[in-house]
């Protein structure tokens, strides 16, 4: 058989379903009606048996693949690996993307107006756990008629949600793809999403998250969490190698710093303030909280053995060599984990620079890999 | 021989000396006059040939060693390595500590008033670079009649500093100590860096550095540049075994977060909040920018070996080895180009878990290595 051949998914449309039941969350609060925005590429088969789950990450969204419109500069975020001919192939599955709850891409959330007050959200969201997510992606499978997944797939956060999908619902995933995660952040990652938060609530116009009613954004610790965050997603190799040393203008002999800037420095700043302008600093907290509180195999005594004892499914287990926020020793923790348990899974780590952004670029072996999983996946159609 | 018992310094007394004569800066400015704080330790002996410098780091100064009054709870920030029977041993050597100009510790800084206008100098401070430093070292050697340095040694940018010393004043330096240190940033070194600058910088109490004339100061800005370094300075590994995921109190499944903390976040804020109460925020910015600045040997045509071989001096050049900031690569690199240029060079890369804070640590095997190099060291003068 040939490698099939990429193409374009071209343009594509969100949809949003309305759910009048309140969802009961792990905080203990119900909390609904609520609606959940989504895309879905490729066409669901007559046994609904080719349906693939996508779960975004800390910044993501339902916008995952093609382009919203023909004058669309930048297709959806996971465009590398989702399309026709693509490692999550649209030509043999129906792929369902959605923004999470708590988002703020369409999806109810803390910008969204709490029908008691008429006011935003804000503060008052309630938190949300990353089991939250999944009960609220099960409602969206119920509505969709899909009875189980090929494959429930996600990077980073999208990963630890995958992960519960197994263990919260066995019976409705066939397949478990968890591409650089853990199954619990390190002190390391949880300091530097505090420091995220704290630059946020410490702006003067957070105004303790009631902004939008102040017509304000913080936008200066937003920017700063983002250039935290995009730091800490990047390899020092990468950035060495993006940006090395130049500077962009000026002599350092002259002292004129303020004329004076190291490339990453700009570079850093443009980052953040196109993400404080397009991204609700309630969310990027609430977001944070999750992914901080979440902890596998808390609830089955700290033993993740015992907790992949629950899965039914197969598991394909992607990690990336530079990648230090959330590096390969975690992702083989998860794997001995899943061989303790007697789970089929196949782990590959990737050799890539680009740290843990790596997962959202078309890297060929990291494609090839997956692809190659992908094609062991059940639920062709064709 | 017997190991030397470690003893206490005792109390120390910082003094100052007083600069008429104005510096040429890198920067191509006239500064002065200045003043310069500085401690010492041991006596000199007859031929001022015991005489030894000690370079601080980023948020370091002048007070190394012992303690300032009996009610003191701290002793010095290398009290560790610096007293009688240490590797800094001052029953041998004279030791010299000083506060660096534009520091904010008693020497001439941004916080100082500005002699033309009486206001303080603030963002008019003149931007400084190493050499800067070293030059203004050098007038306070010949202020204590010291002409020739036994040794110059430093930590990180303190490392820096003795390293440019070995090339600016080749005659000056017999034994040059590097710790933790590199001959320039990495891409990513100079982004936390710029981070920390950011989040000073758009505290609206920074009002564009001139905070002190209006009676405030950037806290929250100067708290969160800190919590960033703070990170930085730790290993991953060393968090962990600090914090692990202990909670401080609460429960996860309430849901009332406000009451729900990890303990590495409370810590955090509580050492970003220390530090923004005693540290001046644009002295944080002009140390940085030193740092990112720092580049041995772009004057040497970018060869490292054509700029050591101006050195004349060994040198002890210590990493370890789970430093990120500061890795033993970089440490490497200066070894590989100090052997290159044909200089007597020690090395050592430290098994230690405590990332970059390990060199202010008393960590045994660094202490036993320190110790027999500095024995090494001429002008013993009992």
């Amino acid at each position: 058989m040939e490698a099939p051949t990429e193409r374009s998914l071209g343009i594509v449309e969100p949809r949003t379903e309305h759910f009048e039941e309140p969802l009961r969350l792990a905080c203990g609060r119900d909390f609904g009606p609520y609606d959940l925005v989504y895309e879905t590429y490729g066409a669901l088969n007559d046994d609904c048996s080719n349906a693939v789950l996508i779960c975004h990450a800390l910044s993501g969204h339902h916008h995952a693949a093609g382009y919203h419109s023909e004058a669309d500069r930048k297709p959806g975020w996971w465009n590398a690996c989702i399309g026709p001919g693509k490692p999550i192939d649209t030509d043999r599955f129906f792929v369902v993307s959605l923004n999470n709850l708590g988002g703020c891409h369409g999806s109810t959330g803390p910008a969204s107006p709490n029908p008691d007050t008429g006011r935003p959200w804000g503060p008052d969201f309630p938190p949300l756990r990353v089991r939250d997510w999944v009960h609220s992606q099960k409602r969206l499978a119920d509505r969709l008629g899909i009875a189980r997944w090929a494959a429930v797939i996600g990077g980073s956060l999208g990963g630890m949600q995958a992960m519960r999908w197994a263990l919260e619902y066995p019976d409705m995933v066939e397949h478990c793809v968890v591409i650089a995660s853990a199954m619990k952040l390190s002190a390391q990652n949880i300091a530097f999403n505090e420091i995220a938060r704290h630059a946020i609530q410490s702006d003067p116009d957070f105004s303790e998250g009631r902004y939008l009613e102040r017509e304000c954004v913080p936008a200066q610790g937003l920017a700063l969490a983002r250039m935290v965050g995009h730091i800490t997603y990047l390899s020092d190799d990468a950035m060495a190698n993006k940006f090395g040393r130049d500077l962009r203008s000026g002599t350092l002999e002259r002292g004129d710093e303020e004329s004076v800037e190291f490339q990453v420095q700009s570079y850093l700043r443009y980052q953040g303030n196109q993400f404080s302008g397009s991204f609700d600093a309630n969310t990027y907290i609430l977001m944070t909280r999750a992914l901080d509180y979440f902890d596998l195999a808390r609830e089955y005594g700290d033993d993740p053995v015992a907790a992949f004892a629950r899965a039914k499914c197969s598991f394909l287990v992607i990690s990336f060599s530079t990648d230090w926020r959330f590096s390969p020793q975690r992702s083989r923790e998860i794997v001995d984990a899943l061989i303790a348990a007697d789970r089929p899974v196949s782990y590959a780590e990737i050799e890539a620079s680009e740290g843990h952004d790596a997962f959202l670029l078309a890297l060929p072996r990291y494609r090839d890999l997956f692809r190659a999983y992908m094609q062991r996946v059940g639920g062709g159609s064709q």
